[in-house]
């Protein structure tokens, strides 16, 4: 572990409540396709390969930090690495996402999913350790653990694949709750595994992405959803690093999410920020929540936009700058290099 | 028109806040691919074509109606049918959804969208005419007109097709608002025309769609869009009719959707329809919002959900039962058919 070495960093810091030097920002998705140095090191080598490489999983988790001086890594990865690292028959589709060979819709098919273990993820585990350790190259720099959430993953399985309506994995929660759970209580297992081992090779933080969560109602999402990420989450508490939980099109959501134990809730970008610190009340920091389309837009528009978001952040336990959603492939690396010094340059507390 | 023939029928009752014999019913995308009987129809006519034929406009709007015994019907038709109707090179593909031959990104470009005229969608004003005309098969069952609001249309126009991400739009309205707003100046007059003619022949209601409003922010949904969909529902107000206004993701701006002059809101399923009440205030009524992919969960799943929303729509100015996003197409009509039932046979005022 090295929480020592970023404990001064700003992430931290607005994390946990403290005043940072300056305003932290990262970018989810920042290390991918809109660059074209990830670009040209992907050619050839398929997305999970890429993940379970050490060495190409630190270079490309690195490539956004030396690029735009982000006040983060995230580990470069897939939601479903820790699928594929038990077992599971995932691809991950050019055009389409991940494909399921065969999907899990009855107690049998359950077997599929056995407990992660250290030495399913060592190359993962040795990119954290590489980047984070005493000659790594993040240096103070944290790194950002990552996975995904119980009902996102059980949402891949069930489905098969990627899902709009989610109705199996709907269905399914309705009419046999007791599967669902059993489901459930294993993914958290395993997703909570997961970030720990990156806690413990290094990681400074851990992020839970719940990216289907936005399709659920708030009833549904705290019946059947909630107490799972809380257990995942519960599996890294006494490590003692923030953890950030997102998901997108969460609007209804945040004040239950805000409830899993977590340090700071991020937020997409359909929420005014004012509205989300208000129903996240004054225990979480928000991260968020720029829309990744406005980066296609004029310099002046963006300029506005983030100052916007500044400005309302400032009445959050504490704020992390971030998109609403992930980088969009298109996206000019200029426009996030100007949003980071837009982001650095504005005074952290308000200047009345 | 015929609002006479419809005046006491439930549907128009509860838009007007005034009290049902029963909670109306009927569900978006009722009249599609999940009856085995549209299916059939269909075969081998594109969708367009159909859409601008009299005959098959007229049975498909109808074959909901005889199999469900709903309240209202819903005129068949695209969202991109006024599109074509002036001339815009525009095809559904299969799979895909509405694909642009030129998009609109110049203000040159605008040159596409002329005026709407009656003559232009001659077919469909036939089918509403011969619907609800003395002898329409429709009785006194309310036929609801349907078009796609300015920013949905925009959508599909600037970025040539269906998109997740709306990119070229959202640029272009923060980039150049000058041409944005001539744009949707055009679009709200072509969809405002569309209702109005459909009213003028017989339509009882109109629902105006914003299908993709829920990719914005709430304060770009009020800068941007909101004017818009308020001068398109400006032009049917003088005729009287209940106006419903819907959008999915649209939580965060349900308040804003209620002013834009509308009787009804339309709720999707993510809001609890309590909240959904909170954020509309008194003066409109509210539609929905029984999440479709629960129509593939058990019975007893199914008849708590509906028997939940019937509870909280009991505290709106009115209610209109329906799902809260249209009918997926792997639906099995007899859950649908079962869902009519349970409204049907709830009573309308609280039994306390």
């Amino acid at each position: 572990m090295r929480a020592g070495r970023t404990t001064d960093a700003p992430l931290i810091a607005a994390a946990r409540g403290l005043v940072p030097r300056r305003t932290p920002v990262w970018f989810m998705r920042q290390a991918g396709r809109s660059l074209p140095e990830y670009r040209a090191l992907r050619e050839g080598t398929a997305m999970l390969d890429t993940c379970f490489d050490a060495d190409l999983v630190a270079e490309i988790t690195m490539q956004p930090v030396r690029r735009y001086g982000v006040d983060a890594a995230i580990l470069f990865s897939d939601i479903v690495v820790p699928l594929r690292a038990v077992g599971v028959d995932v691809e991950i589709v050019a055009g389409v996402g991940p494909v399921v060979a065969e999907p899990i819709r009855t107690r049998k098919d359950l077997d599929a999913l056995r407990a992660l273990h250290e030495s399913d993820v060592s190359p993962v585990l040795a990119a954290v350790a590489a980047l984070t350790g005493p000659d790594g190259e993040l240096g103070q720099t944290p790194l950002i653990g990552f996975a995904g959430a119980p009902f996102t993953l059980a949402s891949y399985l069930v489905e098969g694949g990627p899902s709009r309506d989610h109705v199996h994995t709907k269905a399914l929660m309705h009419s046999d709750p007791q599967l669902w759970f059993e489901l459930c209580a294993r993914l958290a297992d395993i997703a909570g595994q997961f970030l720990r081992y990156q806690v413990l090779h290094g990681a400074s933080a851990v992020q839970l992405f719940d990216s289907w969560a936005g399709a659920l109602s708030r009833r549904d999402y705290e019946r059947f959803v909630l107490p799972h990420s809380r257990v995942c989450l519960d599996q890294v508490r006494d490590l003692g690093v923030p953890m950030i939980h997102f998901g997108v099109g969460t609007g209804e959501l945040l004040g239950s999410m805000a409830t899993a134990g977590c340090d700071v809730v991020g937020v997409d970008f359909r929420v005014e920020l004012t509205d989300a610190i208000a129903r996240l009340g004054p225990d979480v920091a928000v991260q968020g929540n720029l829309d990744p389309a406005l980066l296609f837009a004029s310099r002046t528009a963006i300029e506005e936009a983030v100052g916007d978001i500044l400005a309302a952040g400032r009445a959050a336990k504490g704020h992390i700058f971030n998109l609403g959603h992930g980088v969009l492939p298109e996206t000019d690396p200029d426009a996030l290099a100007n949003v980071v010094e837009l982001v650095h340059a504005s005074p952290v507390t308000s200047v009345e």
